[in-house]
């Protein structure tokens, strides 16, 4: 297991490239880095940001052991003065964020840390990390909200998804984005997301037969939610409605999951055999190999589904598994810095993100330096000072999940959408960063 | 944080399930559950079992404690029976398993449990999620260690990977497929995977001008591999060359990175320019978007590369984030057992896999019942008796790696290529096994 704030959760290069700033004099120059989306994948029309939370965490506790700096030792690639400043070093950063639950586009800071150089370049990997991990869940998640349309949308994805931790904080990103409920208990336990379940096949194969099963099962839980695809969808709907009619009054499942084949046609079927049994208040909850575009579609068909269970496409994000985020240094000792390889060219200085809206809708993102005076939205404030935290986590979850909800509500429908939005969403950059990063790339090569 | 075998770990079906099972008086019945891959993504020819390791960590140290338990109660969804028996649950099964690095196909279980079925049901969330994971991640790095043909090839992915710890654990699971070394310097301590990496363009952005980083990084790291596309990749080759002119026997630089732009055309000017420059001796690195059909397509075309670093890639596995896995009853109370949903029909009872090879080349895999006296090598062995490990974890990683390298080398040349295997890999079914599935099928419905 990884210690919170563990400063080794880093890439091999901050550390040599710390030993070199710190031998030339530089460790204690502040530098100021920013993270951001570069571009979006084809099936993204915005992101949601999420894992700054985390971030925050990290950067409180950040630290090597003892024992974490006996392992530099022995790489023979580091000083001893550069693994002692190693052994003290804390964070003592100003950090600057969108708030998670905000919807954000290409080349606008999610975060931004201002530090010394050193501990600015060693958090890197683990900002990345948290923050493009979770953006990429929380993103995905949002896109199946909106295919619910208001539906139930239950988050069925441990199994198949990040591995360790990453599963349990991928519950929180999803539930920020809208997800109802979680199977994850341990997410239920950690974060407080709602959780729910109820059986699988295997407990239906446990028994001698389907309806044992159903019968054993409703002792213990009468208002359950029954699996009936484990030998025959049709058939396992005849055996509910069989055995409501034997159980009377004591009959008081909720509904039924189908969790395989045909759910347009196998839905429909269902619904008209609980219905004629008299079942009409019975939900049809739908899971399988199941994402956005299937959820959409079925429903725009008029499948009688009431629920959405989502796995593997939720958790591991199938398509679009990772965002293309950069961190990079954009100001040194108060100068504005770029980078201009090709495709990656970045911005000078610290920023904010000022999002204009017309009739309560976003109409326009402006790129602009941080402080510039113009009408709008400042999408990022300052979360960390000196190291502290300057923001409240008190009932943090719930407010990004709100927060997320306004936010998505007031994009423009062609961005909410599944499809490529086209044209994508408004990006200007500021006249005054636009003349900075003209200055600035003119002193470059 | 998650502690080591958190038995909150799970999915909250497999609670209810527990609550039924212990109220109809089944908690101590034995049942087995396998957990293999139903069908291979397009892109895989065979996945490298791996996670195997951590399932056994989890297992041996399975437990709730007495805040899970408070928790759990506040559901008031189970009896106190329940929470008593869960807080006095330890994993008592026995595990039998592939050996972490081995080449499995679909339908072929990489591990499976006999135990009490509350026991065998609660592990299932934490044993998919850590099995799928790793063995996605080291199925993908398989492939790019095909593609890289005998360079050295460099995991930088960790920045965009799996979030937290599983980010971690995937460099050990690219490091058993074959990869060289990572930049991910916990997993360095953690595992003994060897670390490696040197400057970011944050670095040479943070200097007045790139020969100033170069410089300065020199004098840290003389022999260090210099990154040179921060501004243009060209002029930074060029200015290699005269840092290396100036500096005479003092530039002991082992090489360039190339991190953007067209790796073939840059790779191809940059050996010239090096080779003219005297500088034969250096390598040339690529990175920057790289996967494993770009690496091959390089290499196919004489691009003059060295090794490669990839990134994301990798680390997400963009082509392929998770595998169709299953964790299913196979056997209940000494009888075997199926499920019969479309497309997800199951086999009964404890399996076999036997290899058999022709001319030391894999030519066919027989799924057999256990014990089975079959023809070949048999690839599951017990791992786990009553809950203590029977295997050795002495130099795991070591072996797992060596033997890894072995079963893909005696892969059939076209399952080993990256292009999709037609015909796939062989795969029978044992007229013992066979026969035991046709006659549980016809008991079911």
């Amino acid at each position: 297991m990884i210690p919170a704030g563990s400063a080794l959760f880093t890439d091999f290069y901050e550390l040599t490239m710390a030993q070199a700033y710190l031998s030339e004099g530089l460790a204690d120059a502040w530098a100021t880095f920013s993270l951001y989306i570069r571009e979006l994948p084809p099936t993204r029309n915005y992101a949601i940001a999420c894992g700054i939370e985390d971030a925050l965490t990290h950067l409180e506790n950040l630290h090597f052991t003892a024992s974490d700096i006996d392992y530099l030792r022995s790489h023979h690639a580091f000083s001893e003065d550069l693994l002692a400043c190693l052994r003290r070093l804390r964070f003592e950063g100003d950090v600057y964020a969108v708030p998670e639950g905000t919807a954000v586009f290409p080349g606008e800071p999610i975060l931004e840390v201002e530090a010394p150089i050193i501990q600015g370049q060693i958090v890197e990997t683990y900002l990345m990390n948290t923050v493009t991990a979770q953006t990429t869940l929380a993103s995905k998640a949002a896109r199946m909200v909106t295919a619910a349309a208001g539906r139930p949308l239950f988050d069925f994805g441990l199994r198949r998804g990040h591995g360790g931790e990453g599963g349990v904080r991928a519950a929180r990103a999803q539930y920020i984005a809208g997800i109802d409920a979680t199977s994850n208990v341990l997410a239920g336990k950690l974060y407080g997301v709602p959780v729910s379940g109820t059986m699988a096949h295997s407990y239906v194969q446990a028994h001698d037969s389907e309806r044992d099963a159903f019968c054993a099962f409703l002792k213990s839980y009468p208002e359950a939610i029954l699996l009936v695809d484990t030998y025959d969808s049709i058939a396992g709907v005849r055996r509910v409605t069989e055995l409501a009619r034997q159980l009377g009054d004591d009959f008081r499942a909720r509904g039924i999951r189908l969790d395989s084949g045909d759910h347009d046609a196998l839905s429909r079927q269902a619904r008209q055999i609980l219905d004629d049994a008299g079942l009409a208040h019975m939900t049809i909850v739908a899971s399988g190999g199941l994402d956005e575009t299937a959820m959409e579609r079925l429903l725009a068909a008029g499948a009688p589904i009431d629920g959405f269970g989502v796995g593997s496409a939720l958790s591991a994000v199938t398509d679009a598994p990772t965002l293309d985020t950069a961190y990079k240094l954009t100001e040194m000792k108060g100068a504005g810095r770029m980078k201009l390889s090709a495709g990656k060219r970045t911005l000078p200085g610290r920023k904010q993100v000022i999002r204009r809206r017309e009739r309560g809708i976003a109409a326009e993102d402006v790129l602009a330096r941080a402080g510039e005076p113009l009408p709008g939205e400042p999408q990022i404030e300052q979360v960390m000072s000196e190291g502290e935290r300057v923001c409240q986590r008190h009932g943090h979850i719930a407010a990004a999940r709100e927060r997320c909800r306004r936010q998505i509500e007031t994009l423009p429908a062609h961005i909410r959408a599944l499809a490529p939005a086209d044209p994508p969403y408004p990006i200007s950059i500021s006249p005054a960063l636009l003349q900075l990063s003209g200055q600035i790339a003119a002193t470059l090569r």
